[in-house]
This record gives structure tokens, sequence and C-alpha cells, in this order.
């Protein structure tokens, strides 16, 4: 791209490194990036650099935090006895955006996949059963509905089960809104088999 | 967006503020950015921030550049008595990937706009002007092919005809490979009207 400056190539070389921008989309956002005030983009740069330098793992939940504990593991008003498992923040931000989930969290930072090689001891599980030693009263399972989430929950759930701790899962089926015609067969089915009484 | 910590969600604010990116791919960008290893997330926040500090437009064509010339204007290979008169660096770049056109450009920064109050004064024409009274040929105008970039092809081509200087305009028409019945009828009246001999 020797027809823009070094610095333009350089940003538009950088940005289309990012998931889900091409050459096009970075080529936009560079040209808007020249446009914008100097201050601005000092706040664009600044913001990736001390979000990279201070954000690490909840040393409870594993979710990404400014601080040692999360502020939800430090919310006291928070039922630090349900634990839900997610498999990475995002997951986690999906049910704090409900606003209705009053347990905690545990972020597992993956699933297990056989075929990608990635197995129990590459996710946060050991810290998971570590946990269960405390005062926990039941473990909801939110891993994807994908092969790799119900491996997960299996796994987990044979894991938990001889502690005596509930374990749930949680359900799937038709999405809120969803029109029969356009879902899939295996949502279909697991709706019908979790169907529930009126 | 408290359920992230307070770094991640600036860092999700700032990169939703870019063209395109809405909220969830902003979302994605900043997990894959605290995904990354620190001394990459460095050369992306500095190619932001360089990019804004050392870019800066061609003295001669008003292209972004790096240095006080831009490579093309300096380059004693292309003829700089064709000019191609293009609306932003985006469009030079279009032109430039096709490796064929040996010519210049000139930026003119925008397109008239009497919708958007955008007026001749607020473009780079004036500087179109001051550069025609050199050694120049012939001036290509290469405005997009909307009402605002028509407008300007004809007002300029108004303004240097009495200079005794060639303006041409690109030719409008069906793109190739295109399908006739997909192209709306303004481009097939183009493509009929501008239609030449075989």
């Amino acid at each position: 791209m020797d027809y823009y400056s070094a610095h333009i190539s350089r940003l538009i070389e950088s940005l289309s490194s990012l998931p889900g921008i091409g050459v096009k989309s970075a080529q936009r956002m560079a040209f808007h990036i020249l446009d914008m005030p100097e201050a601005e983009v000092e706040k664009l740069s600044n913001s990736i650099i001390e979000a990279k330098r201070r954000v690490r793992y909840c040393k409870q939940c594993f979710t990404l935090t400014d601080n040692e504990i999360c502020p939800i593991c430090k919310n006291a008003d928070r039922d630090q006895s349900l634990i839900m498992v997610v498999e990475n923040p995002r997951d986690l931000a999906a049910y704090e955006k409900t606003g209705k989930y009053e347990g905690v969290y545990h972020v597992l930072h993956g699933a297990i996949s056989p075929m990608l090689g990635i197995g129990p001891s590459d996710i946060k599980l050991k810290e998971l059963m570590q946990r269960l030693q405390g005062d926990v009263k039941e473990v909801i399972i939110a891993t994807n509905s994908s092969l790799e989430g119900e491996t997960t929950a299996m796994y987990i759930s044979k894991l938990i089960k001889p502690t005596g701790i509930t374990v749930t899962r949680i359900a799937s089926g038709v999405p809120v809104g969803g029109d029969l015609e356009y879902i899939d067969e295996v949502t279909l089915l697991r709706a019908l088999e979790g169907r529930i009484e009126l």
C-alpha cells in the first residue's frame, strides 16, 4: 500500500489485524482517525494500551477486572453461594445485561474441545473445584449450546455431582420471538424435550 | 457497562466511536486486544497516535503524506501535466491500485453540496486552479458518480474550460462483470449515452 504514507499504511495494517476488520474497514477507520481532533485520537490510543496494561483476571471468578477482586465478587448483595459457569467474560456480560441474575460467576476462559486439543486442564476448571470447597449451594452451567459447550457442561456436572452440590444447566429452546419456521431441527427437538407443563 | 472493568468500558466506548463499529464489534475487538501480546498492543496504540501526529497534506496535491510533497508528486516518472481530480485520498488509492494511471492527482477533500452547505471555497479548488498556471495539458475529473460528484465535475469543467486546458470526465456505465438485470436505470441510461463504436 505504498500509495499511502508509511504512517497510514502502518495504521491500516494494525487495524486490519483486529477481528472482523478487513482492509476496506481498516482504511475507513484510519481516515476517520486522521480527521479526528488530536485529543480524541490520544484518548483512543491510550484507552487501548491502558486496558491492556491494567486489566487482569479476578482472583475469584477469573473475569477481566481492574482490581484483584471484581465488583461482582465483592458485592455483598450478590448471592455468593450461587455460581454461574460461563465460557468467557462476554457471556458474563450478556447475563449481567438481563439485570436479573443475583448470583456470582465463574469464567472458564474456553471450553473443552478434543478437536482443538483443549482439555479440562486448559480452562479454569481446577479453580472452580477449589471454589466449591466454600459455601456453595448451586452451580448453574451456562456454557454455550455448541458441541464444546455441551461437552464442557457434561464434564463439569460429572465432576461436581459427587460433592452433593446442585448442578443445573440453562435451558435450550426456541428463542423468544423466534419463528419456528426458521429454527434449526436440533433446537426444535431440544425445545420439545425441555417442554414444561402449563 | 459497569459489568466490565472501567478500562474495558473505556476501550469499548472509544472503539465504538469509529465508523462502522457498533458496540458488539467494539466488544469483540476489545477482548481481542486484551488477548494480544503487549508488544502488539503497543504497536497498535502507537500506530494510531503516530499517524495522527505525522500525517499531513501534500503541498501540491493535498493527499495525505508523511512529507511535504507526496511520493506521487515527487516521482519524475509520472506525467506531471496530467492531473486527476478526486474527492478524497481513498479515491486516489483506488486508482493507484489499478497500477495503470501515469499522471498525478489533486485531492479536493470533499465535493460541492448545496444540501450540506459545502460550497466551492470549502474544497481544494482554489489550489487546483493555482496548479493550472503551470504546465498542465489535461485535467481528468474523477469525482464520484453521485449528485455531489457530478455537480462538482460540472463546476470544475466550467472553471477550467476558458483556460484552454483539456477537461475530461471518467466514464459512467455498467461495471465490468455487472449483470444488466441488477443495474439501476440511471446507470443503464448513462451506459447507453456513453456507448462507443466497435
